[in-house]
């Protein structure tokens, strides 16, 4: 199975109804669109996801049914963590019986996080399962000897990375590389240039939006494209910058005009402001993308 | 009712059993002592009452329970932040309903908190009660803009700041004193020191140890016994500074030995490590702080 | 003449004129003032003073000039912190044959300064003189682990402070406290809350403008007459807030004002933006303060 | 010109004998050995050259001296920055006069450079020379504003950058794409990476050592060795990682053992704490990264 758990995962958003609910019908045909695309596997209730914003019995509901959905067409991993440490066991348990493939968890998230505090967290939850497991990175100060320590638990195969500074990504690989961990980059913007740093997959809100194309573009930048990887890139960067303060906004929209998918309003905290692009502008910024990794496709093509 | 929601707040342990459970027996050990002790007000479930660490269910009972059994004899502010600002929601309309004084709240959690964020989720949780609403302050950036736009927000009477910048702590003061806010310091070893700064009252953990006494050295500091205040103080932080990485287990331990009052283990992620003092040292470093309040009380009578 | 070494320091405007050099006349009549004043010393050349601003032979200069105006009224601390170290120790030789009563420099500029760096610069500079030696507070970091290592060299009798974090100041004088280690404070808005830290006294620009009045306050704070000091405190707190945009306009415009002394432009990159007060303005928030200080003077002779 | 004014630069050592002042027999020796290796360009005075650890006319000789052997066979950049403006301008002045072909500067060193300071401080450098000018990065807070105003000074045509976050990369490419800025990246372990964010060229320390290996890795990277690219770019950043306590000296062993250049000790306040490791390892870990080049130039030529 490990093999399998690396490339490019969309962090699956939970598309919600009116009343901040699980839309069970939107979740399907975000779940079919990407099977369709070949994306390598389903990233359930991280941060895309709003998985802190839905109490335990929800969560534990939207990963049954999104694990039924899938039926092992892809691999799925379910990100367990929340704030207190028993109901991320609780979550780790149902995940194994619901039938994923790995589980994922965040460290403490309101008490500041001690090197300590986020090892003995990592270590019940690793134990409550018997499924790879994929903390999230926390922090640089906590980074080294964390570290060495996780890499002592044996379901612990990987980390999902949270940086955006990528010396940061080169030591954890570098510090991990003995015991083959497999690592998930986390900053779409970044994709390609983490993939310079040892990593073996990305997990990210983009690739809900645009699948095949991420997973094209990151590979055939591996391969050699370094010109049209650099241009997607720079197109990425820019438009994230843009959309940051109406990101969620951006999406819902933009899903619902490239693939007919409502996920709802984020769930408060979060806001959605309102958006000042069209219609068109939204598809516009969104076609450009594509664009490029089309001309990406056909440079691979004639080669 | 807002002129008693100032002075000295014990932020109230919340007594568990061995299964992390509530221990309603040393809850009211706790609060009977308090009472006796003359503190100002109880605070419930912040960051000290681990409520962050108990579900919404558990959360209602908790303060259920303790408000029935301060029955009116000391003014009770509960803390209704989570995650999720509907939970949040919930959580105010039952502290109003189960018959506490004031509500208090944290900022967005998971999610990095802008100023937009953080007004909106407050906005609805004062929407859902009458009470007075102290929110918590929100990092440096967010202050200004913030306060201005809460000011404006009837039922918000103050706020509980979490700073050790005493710098911050004026600038709130000076930008909401024309709306009469009453500000909470939050930083125990900071007690006197923020109360330079125009703070009407402190909020702490400390204080459910050293009730009395704390209040007493506040007082007369601010009445003009800066040379003990000074020395109390010095004792109080080099107490902290030391305890840090053991802060859990040497409250517990210090609970029993001076009240015989057991709060149980902290709940994970939070640790309790082994205390490396013995029982005669903990009682040491107790007594030293009371022993300078004395100090500071025979002053007082000999004037 | 250690016991000296502490109480209200100004740190020294360097008057220049239109073309940045030193005005020497301006200079006498601010040392004459302060002396006027009962200022408890006279520190040179540190930010206020400009000392980075000025090349080393001019540095020197100033030194000699101020010291021999001086002339033994009050005592004299040189600044001698510079880029290099070796320029550093040239300076702090000729401060001592100049006159002065002690020396102070910061840590490295440029560079990053590591705990052992900050250690190898000033052990250099201790070694190249007699005098007592103030070296400045390296951020937090490096706190602990330098401070046990300075107090092993013995001219080094205290620490010129930088921090406006309380707790970081209580820690110093926890550390330093055995071996008598006299501190002083940086940030004039918290001239008096670090006066419950530890401190033995206070170098900062405002007490050029103020001299006697913050002397005043200062230490009938410390007898008891704390309200009065919260009201001078949050008075000064809010006018630092008002001008840091354009603080050296303001304090040229105000010395010029109250003292009929020019201190002159700030020298590049120091920027001197138009002040938006009128004379009248100025003078206002001047006599402010001083209305404060006289009613805590009045307090006291009541008493 | 212009179009010179690009690729890979060795930020210059500025070789020193014991008692740190310049050497100018090694100084030729590295000139003569980096014009051989075919870099792009000579970058002098900057942190690498430690310009900040030389007064004013130690200054204008190095600067002097290295562009008379240069003597146009390669373009060289001058930094000029120092403490104070006015210096800064006489350097910016010096340099134009004695033959460079660009200048650079570091913002505002020991007073926190607002964006309005930064803007005044190179402003008055860029009104100094008629030469192709390329400020320093200034933080990431003053970046968006700062960057637009200095679009407007002419003979200001690109940035030297600080940062290791790519995003800020991309953000200050994105914002002065339309005006031709040439980029330099500052980051030796990020060179590869950084080139993907449309970076120009890249000035670092590392180059000194093993010019024509960076050179061909950067290049042939960009040509699509993105395998070998990787490879090289995690054994350098590894090696980065293990020697930056020990950095200077690291380089001056390797320098002498490498090519047979002294650069000598730094200066203080730099350190140059002993090597642990012998002369083999040092060669060793250096023909590593050769051996990688060489690995790289056999797949271009087998293509």
């Amino acid at each position: 199975m490990s093999e399998k758990l690396k490339g490019l995962w969309p962090a699956l958003f939970t598309p919600v109804d009116e009343h901040g609910e699980l839309n069970a019908k939107e979740l399907e045909k975000l779940i079919e669109l990407l099977i369709a695309q070949e994306v390598d596997g389903l990233y359930l209730l991280g941060s895309t996801g709003q998985g802190f914003l839905f109490n335990e019995k929800e969560r534990k509901e939207i990963a049954d049914i999104a694990i039924q959905i899938t039926n092992k067409r892809l691999p799925v991993m379910v990100q367990v963590g929340s704030l207190s440490t028993d109901e991320s066991v609780r979550l780790a348990k149902h995940a194994t019986q619901a039938g994923a493939d790995a589980i994922s968890s965040v460290g403490p998230i309101y008490y500041g996080a001690s090197e300590e505090m986020a090892f003995e967290h990592y270590k019940k939850i690793a134990g409550a399962t018997t499924l790879p497991f994929f903390p999230y990175q926390i922090g640089k100060a906590a980074t080294g000897g964390l570290i060495k320590k996780l890499m002592g638990i044996e379901n612990i195969i990987g980390m999902k990375l949270t940086t955006v500074n990528l010396l940061e990504i080169s030591s954890v690989h570098g510090a991990s590389v003995e015991k083959g961990w497999q690592l998930f980059s986390g900053a779409d913007e970044l994709m390609c240039h983490a993939s310079l740093c040892g990593t073996a997959g990305a997990i990210g809100t983009t690739y809900n939006l645009l699948g095949s194309t991420c997973k094209l573009v990151r590979q055939e930048f591996l391969n050699g494209q370094v010109m049209l990887g650099t241009e997607f890139m720079l197109a990425l960067q820019n438009l994230i910058e843009e959309i940051i303060p109406v990101i969620w906004t951006f999406f819902r929209r933009a899903m619902i005009l490239k693939h007919n998918i409502d996920i709802g309003n984020a769930k408060a905290p979060l806001l959605t402001p309102p958006l000042k692009w069209t219609d068109a502008q939204v598809l516009e910024r969104v076609n450009e993308l594509e664009h490029i990794a089309n001309k990406m496709k056909q440079m691979v093509e004639h080669n």
